[in-house]
């Protein structure tokens, strides 16, 4: 269930995207962006002319287990080369000017490589050299931009970085965890009338040591614990823990009233 | 638009999270995670521990140009002491084991991390050492954990890219930009009648030159023309470059034609 780290695990899933490198500059970003692309669940690395050759011992380094995407990777002369075999291509592009161009977010672009991979055809994504980005020439490869929402004043990403936003994307697109739900391991969540029991049992012994010996103010005080005890979900092995802290602690208040009545001279 | 690069817009925004890095191993990646913070519009942050002690030139170097929140960083011996002052703490776990806690998505996380922050209630967000992760006793800490929707054989994240992913949800959850749309520049988008006139100036070449002289077929040919043209959104300015290519094929055709004309002996 955790994977192994050395990412023996790693397997291509032939109708998930390309990513494809335009002129890379370093290797250890190279490295970085295999092991971005291992987590959200990509395999295809294609690099273009990068900066430094190909292969560089520096990208191995960072890839951190993800060494076999840098061992497939394929290396190409031009973005053109690059995309040769695919139907669809994405241009990742923070600061896209002067082209007319569908525009997508990280979110919505990830939604439709997961419908367009779907139907087999093959989709590509163009991440530009680590300053600059893709000039003009390469933008023009593309179907469409995919513009990231991030912070106007700070929104250059490390390339690795921008990999792994839309790696991400590609996983949470198939992902249907619920957004909250409560870890309960082998136990489960209570029930209502686990709760009520509980409650009736804290009550009894509330009644018998004299906490709520104040009745006009009792129903409110009673009703204020079962607020309390039912913000949030609680699981039958806590209402069990529960049951037997107002039974310890009771016991001690018995134990000493006996005590005390035992002292009365 | 842009922004500057060196980080001097990078201006706090009291209602967004704090990040925690709970004994954090190397000043790269302390650096790489103030990035990632201010790519995600995020400023504070508090460190627990780091090993190698506080501050490091190495973050300094990985920063580029968030080093102001290197500078505002505030350092902590224990978790504890870093959350006192929060109302709500998430930790992001990604092999949460033997813990009864409320587990979220990062989306949801961030929904939420939203929601509390717009109370005005402080929000921390805890992420644990490289290697290990948080301890049991870190995540006791956290009202609930966040685990991404990753690659099962391959969930580790690198640090800062584990910051990213929440920056960047972090971003997204305040962002109202369509999934798709057309960037039109100074032209707009052309409204059918624009688009009616260019097929009528087509069709009419085509009728005069004699490509639908079939004319059983030539229902069916104009249909699949406005087919191709109806595929994607055209563009103003685009509808003027199509009239101009139309309008020069023909004129070279008239030409050939009249030159043939002229030939005739």
């Amino acid at each position: 269930m955790t994977g192994r780290a050395d990412g023996a695990d790693l397997r291509p899933d032939a109708a998930s995207p390309v990513v494809i490198l335009v002129r890379p500059q370093l290797g250890d970003n190279i490295g970085a962006v295999a092991r971005a692309m291992a987590n959200g669940g990509l395999f295809y690395l294609r690099l273009v002319a990068p900066r430094d050759g190909w292969p560089q011992s520096s990208a191995w380094r960072t890839a951190s287990g993800a060494q076999r995407l840098l061992e497939s990777a394929s290396l190409h002369d031009s973005v053109a080369d690059a995309v040769a075999d695919l139907h669809h291509v994405f241009a990742t592009c923070p600061r896209p000017r002067h082209v007319i161009k569908p525009v997508l977010t990280a979110r919505g672009g990830a939604a439709e490589l997961r419908a367009i991979c779907a139907r087999g055809l093959r989709c590509g994504l163009l991440f530009g050299p680590e300053r600059a980005g893709l000039d003009n020439d390469d933008m023009a490869q593309a179907d469409a931009l995919i513009r990231y929402p991030v912070n106007p004043a700070f929104s250059s990403l490390n390339l690795a970085q921008a990999v792994m936003v839309m790696a991400y994307e590609w996983a949470a697109s198939a992902d249907d965890t619920p957004p909250r739900m409560l870890m309960t391991n082998e136990t489960g969540v209570a029930t209502k009338a686990a709760l009520e029991n509980f409650l009736t049992h804290l009550v009894d012994e509330l009644d018998a040591c004299g906490f709520l010996r104040n009745l006009p103010k009792r129903p409110g005080m009673v009703r204020n614990l079962r607020h309390f005890f039912q913000r949030g979900e609680v699981t039958e092995q806590e209402l069990r823990t529960l049951h037997g802290v107002v039974t310890e602690l009771a016991i001690g208040r018995h134990a000493r009233g006996r005590k005390e009545e035992a002292e009365v001279p």
